[in-house]
């Protein structure tokens, strides 16, 4: 059965019209699907007001106790909830999660080697409670996952959302034909950065090493590629990368780069 | 079958240790359940920092708009997700909840008569999604509510947390045994106010009556105990009145006051 895992970021989250357009489109997209969604300028907006200043360490952001109270509030409750609340008005059947909720992402929290990054997890597929979840798609609810997990000590952990949206889409291959569709603010992957025109509209492994040869994809494009590769080998049927105002057309393999 | 709903408030929320005791405690409870969760103070000093202040009109809180971005993080985030977490080290496999999750407690904003209390959701029994609760509590779920609720305009609503225990309660109980919790900062109902023994066991409703002419139950405690008696008639087993610290007699008939 297919399955659509979609993640959106900040610069959907922070323009309340943009999100309400994404929203309805996806609540539209047909079969089984789950959202992922980051952070966004309103935590930071937030925190600020609260008098928590982003701490870094050899320039990494780390996620500190004020921090993490910080994230459990703005990510697990201000953008989860709003989020579960509209795609509810668009008929879409959302349940808003964070990795502790039914125990679904189980974390361990990042060890201690040159930065110590705080309250931040790390999850592996294989640990995630895939029966629940399966559980929930089957009873027709639409997961939306807040970039939260937990640990065994019964602390909630900061967790990339590009990372949770993969290992969720890897760990449900084994018995979903899972499209994993990441959003940003590109059209996809282009041959050209200042053409939007210049999307790139299929990717292989082949192709990735001639690109990055090349320097016609660079910067934090490699690592998102690399792990949509990462993806593929682990039994993801697709990657699609692109414009979330497009997300029908990403749905259907019409817009966006698709990694195969 | 038999089902617990337990309803705590903000005076074992605001205190960690209280509550890490209290959540343990729970935990250990044989059987199906279910918590409802209030606010705090806490909502109060982040709203304070954010520079919210609380709204009034002729003396009644409203939620307006900010407010409501209050405690839908605060409530629905930072409170519910903590306590998820650490139910979950304590082995019991909790699921933190808004009504608008699975579109379990669908409310009406309500109606503007003498007050506009703003984003305020009523929520009645019938309404309640009790398919999907049952569906959670027989995998073993542990459903953790939020006071907070939803509308199909796609609004989170503020709700009372003892009003979502109670219509819960009363909506599980066409197909569960279900005794109804209810922990506060007193033991039970007092005969006298100054006195922690003198707790009442058990009440009835013609008991109640008398209580009430006698003056021995006043102020805030009258519409708590209507609201019981009002429970049990609309089918809930057992309420029972009590201290949190003291939760496995409140839950095995020891402790606290009884209403049936």
């Amino acid at each position: 059965m297919r399955l659509t895992v979609v993640k959106i970021g900040g610069n959907i989250i922070d323009d309340k019209n943009k999100l309400s357009g994404f929203l309805e489109k996806f609540s539209n997209l047909e079969g089984q699907k789950i959202l992922v969604h980051g952070g966004g300028k309103i935590a930071t907006e937030i925190g600020k007001k609260l008098g928590i200043e982003p701490s870094y360490i050899n320039g990494r952001r780390i996620t500190d106790e004020e921090t993490l109270s910080l994230v459990t509030m703005v990510y697990g409750g201000l953008i989860n909830k709003n989020i579960v609340a509209e795609l509810q008005s668009f008929n879409c059947n959302a349940i808003g999660l964070t990795g502790a909720d039914g125990g679904i992402l189980p974390a361990t929290m990042r060890p201690v080697e040159e930065v110590d990054y705080g309250y931040v997890g790390d999850i592996s597929s294989e640990k995630i409670n895939t029966a629940l979840l399966d559980k929930f798609l089957q009873m027709g609810l639409v997961p939306v996952f807040a970039p939260l997990t937990f640990n065994t000590d019964g602390h909630i952990l900061n967790t990339n959302a590009d990372t949770i949206a993969q290992e969720v889409a890897k760990a449900l291959s084994h018995d979903w034909e899972v499209q994993l569709i990441y959003c940003f603010e590109k059209n996809g992957v282009l041959t050209d950065a200042d053409n939007e025109d210049s999307v790139i509209s299929t990717m292989t492994a082949k192709g990735f090493e001639e690109l990055k040869e090349k320097g016609i994809v660079s910067g934090g494009m490699i690592p998102k590629l690399e792990n949509a590769f990462e993806a593929i080998k682990s039994g993801v049927k697709k990657v699609i990368i692109g414009h979330a105002d497009v997300l029908p057309g990403l749905y259907s393999g019409n817009a966006g780069t698709c990694i195969l």
